[in-house]
């Protein structure tokens, strides 16, 4: 069985100095919001440290893990979003982590989705405020957590939209769904 | 059998005079794109003359309206949407209107939708840029309707989530699956 130090070493050894440098900040960030918001801080540290696990992969490597697992639908979109659902069959299949609360907070930490569980408001919030974040109203997403997750949730949400917009992107639909949901919500 | 005269008429009793002055530039603006993009000017004239009509229905007859025709997943969006509908159900019942190309234009003038008709397209993008709007990019929208209602259309629905999305409103499904579609259909 594994430590939480044999996966923060195996997933130093998949990723990039800087990209391990954010997810240092993703585990300090999601382990202070779990805390906050009563979600157990131990999963949450779990999930911040394996979910770039692949970010590096390279876009084919990608891509065969998705068709092995039948999960085709995201090849329709940017391959920037693939790194999180393949990320969750890692955790699953060479880490053995069965816990399914824990599982879905890797695979939807990019997109979000409607009505999500606590951990994976804490894993997606935290992933877009950790310290080494550096974008205009990082400071707002950040003020938005100190006190109410769906609200830094919604906002970062709305960023993340207008950004894709903005760039000419399309939109993942469950980035959509999560937007709609948290906004209708609010009423 | 009404005249298109009569239809105007018809019209201009149910809006206000400065609604009723948008739908007149709507009309010009329908038939002149429909000459550049090969679509017929006259179902394009029509759809335009009645695509506002229910805009100054109070909520509840549009309401009452929806629920009548089984329609009820507009109610869970912004009341601002539901006229469209609702005049394409008034096209259809009160006036016999049966040409569904010339229906679906009505019904979806406000929304877009995913793989819209090119009918469908002149009345979305002349309702967005007929000359008495007047919002920071409309003048963009006029120069891209010159050469590509595709481009047009994007750039009209892009602009519209980046709005929804700053009022902190829900985005209409329809219309973010044409953000998505129109989008990837650029790659």
């Amino acid at each position: 069985m594994w430590t939480k130090e044999d996966l923060l070493k195996k997933t130093e050894a998949q990723v990039t100095g800087e990209r391990f440098t954010h997810i240092l900040g993703v585990i300090d960030t999601a382990i202070r919001l779990a805390h906050r918001f009563g979600v157990d801080p131990e999963k949450a540290e779990i999930a911040a440290i394996l979910h770039d696990y692949c970010k590096a992969w390279d876009a084919e490597r990608m891509k065969e893990s998705l068709l092995a697992h039948n999960d085709s639908s995201w090849l329709s979109y940017s391959a920037v979003l693939w790194h999180s659902p393949v990320a969750m069959y890692v955790a699953r299949e060479e880490f053995q982590i069965d816990d399914l609360e824990l599982l879905y907070a890797i695979y939807y930490h990019t997109t979000g989705r409607a009505a999500m569980t606590p951990l994976e408001k804490v894993i997606w919030v935290a992933d877009y405020i950790e310290p080494n974040r550096n974008f205009p109203g990082v400071e707002q997403a950040r003020a938005l957590a100190e006190n109410n997750l769906d609200q830094a949730l919604l906002f970062g949400l709305s960023q993340t939209i207008k950004y894709l917009v903005d760039k000419g992107q399309a939109i993942y639909p469950l980035t959509f769904e999560a937007y709609n949901y948290y906004q209708l919500l609010r009423r």
